[in-house]
């Protein structure tokens, strides 16, 4: 629990599936939250309202529902969402715009608004302290909740951080991932909590790719109940962002190693690169490789694909005869020439491991940069082949 | 038959599988040929040789292995695709510069160049006009061989163009394809020349994906033999220029058309962009987005996925109010707004088809693309996670 932090879900009939498909966070009085939105063009209606909200006040309910994304849903998937949030303020006596919306589920259909109205007075009943429910109710081809807590000492007094995420497909965040709420009893300033969680994200949400397509509805919420009444002071930020960093950089790892159909969890390190831009660029050329992700399924080490990829990640000039390239500790590559201690049987042996990190150093300048990624198998297909059926 | 153009086929024993992987094309003497090759900077050696050796000569002979890309393979590689040119000029009397050898296969395996020494000669043996068997011998996990030809009038006399092509995987050309041989017997200068196939591969080669993979071995060849004794002058260029990107269409779209595990032939046409980039840019999101590829192998209208797509393209201040997207003639998005007049089972008629066309209208500006990629299966994922098996 966070204190100042209540939750409460329901089936509300939004998706097929009988399991709780509505999430309602209650947040106390004196609060500060900070929010990361998705930068896809096409933003869900739920993005823009909270966004919108956001900027006008400080909100006191989260309301999330799955089995719906109200994305691709024109001016009535905003009207839609708009009484949602009606919906919860005038049960709570609030302001509409104290309530910030969010749904992931599928793109392009509309919200049931009769749902949300029999469905919310259940998650007011049903508000509590535990998270676990929350984890549970947002997911949706997620095969398991994602949840992580730390405990930490800010000038001798104890200080909790606890988030949630969901998140398995459609998995490229570009600022934030498809949903993470993230609470802590400090107290901290408006300004220095949207630093931190811009930092965090940066860091974990915004450095893994399942399939490289980003989502239409990503958010990420950072609140600070105070409830602790521990200031994070100038001076302590940074036990409180490394705190932060290592809750995000586990949700964030926790939903690529539930990507759609993955079997395997693999690190993407490169270093040696003249700025940090042209390491993500190679990162994620590797990383969304249809051919390098086949390979890991298969646990073929077929390494000419990580090759073929860091070829045509576009990086200008790159001299092929200074690049070295190691699975784990094993060297593939080194100084653009294959390594004559290599072998396929050491290959094959890393490939067979369920977690593999990939190092490449470009060796051309100072800038490193990791990312986590997943492999592609037949499930990834069978799961968004049958998605809607 | 083009005139002044022989081909001779042989099992040299370079791949598992006992059809025919080494293929020699001889060119008359006096012939042009022109060629552009693959962007990725880790190219093949049979690339890197190619490219020097027509920067000082013009060549005689081509000589292509399938089942051994000679790629990844660092100085010995280099030696190797030499040492199997020298082996050709020796038996024909000719510079080892005026062979050009291209390579398709698995990447980072040396070649065996035993198996040259033992083949070539048989190829030799085996030369005729035919141009059939070449199209069959240069496949790797081709389905089918692609092979066209047109015939054209230029000044009231004949000439004619032929090409082959291979690819079904690593297919995201960036100047060529994974191996395309074209040749004419007409005759035209080594500027024109260079000119008209570039003209041609960027509408046709430069214009398909199946997995946003470039290769790297990607070669596209044209010659010009000469033998038709016709002259194709500036007055004729048009119409050898037409001919010429109806048989780069043509093997471009074979080529996606039998992509590894291909169901469904997909054309992307971006029209209101404000740059052939920014065109291109929706194009190639679109077309790689594994989400809209799953979906079109479930001929599922699951649209939104293409709006998502659209939305992360990285458009500059793009305005979703003016967008309209439509499959073949069917309205999904109507400036912004869902068609009210589309039906799910529309939309479910149109996935079903074998041949789709996503229209999509940007309305900012006056240019227009159009690419052509394929749906993502089963298949895909089994025929790279067994690739080298």
């Amino acid at each position: 629990m966070i204190e100042g932090i209540r939750l409460g879900t329901t089936y509300a009939g939004i998706r097929k599936k009988k399991i709780d498909d509505l999430t309602l966070f209650e947040i106390s009085e004196g609060s500060r939250v900070a929010a990361v939105f998705t930068k896809n063009a096409f933003c869900a209606a739920p993005v823009t309202l909270a966004k919108n909200a956001l900027a006008k006040t400080q909100p006191r309910y989260l309301l999330i529902n799955a089995g719906n994304a109200n994305a691709g849903t024109g001016q009535l998937g905003i009207q839609n969402a708009q009484r949602t949030c009606e919906i919860v303020a005038d049960l709570a006596g609030c302001h509409s715009d104290q309530v910030l919306p969010f749904s992931t589920g599928v793109i392009g259909e509309q919200l049931k608004v009769a749902c949300f109205e029999s469905g919310i007075p259940h998650a007011f009943q049903n508000l509590q302290s535990d998270w676990q429910v929350a984890a549970n109710a947002i997911m949706t081809t997620d095969t398991r909740p994602k949840m992580c807590s730390r405990e930490i000492t800010i000038n001798g007094q104890a200080v909790a951080i606890r988030g949630i995420a969901k998140g398995a497909g459609m998995i490229r965040p570009d600022m934030a991932t498809m949903l993470a709420f993230i609470a802590t009893d400090a107290e901290i300033d408006a300004e220095q909590l949207d630093a931190a969680l811009i930092t965090s994200t940066n860091k974990s949400f915004n450095r893994i790719s399942i399939d490289g397509d980003t989502s239409t509805n990503d958010a990420c919420v950072l609140i600070a109940t105070g409830k602790s009444n521990v200031k994070v002071d100038p001076a302590e930020s940074e036990v409180f962002q490394t705190a932060l960093d290592e809750v995000c950089t586990e949700l964030a790892q926790a939903i690529v190693k539930d990507g759609e159909g993955a079997t395997k969890f693999i690190s993407i390190k490169i270093s040696g690169a003249t700025s940090q831009q042209e390491a993500l660029d190679v990162a994620y050329t590797i990383a969304h490789s249809p051919l390098v992700k086949t390979a890991f399924f298969a646990s073929d080490p077929n390494w000419g694909r990580i090759l073929a990829a860091i070829g045509r990640a576009g990086v200008a000039n790159l001299d092929i005869s200074a690049i070295s390239i190691q699975l784990d500790q094993l060297r593939l590559i080194t100084k653009g020439e294959p390594d004559p201690a290599y072998t396929e049987a050491q290959g094959a042996e890393v490939m067979a491991q369920s977690e593999i990190t990939i190092n490449v150093d470009l060796e051309r300048g100072d800038f490193s940069e990791t990312i986590w990624t997943c492999d592609f198998s037949y499930d990834y297909v069978r799961i968004n082949a049958e998605y809607r059926t």
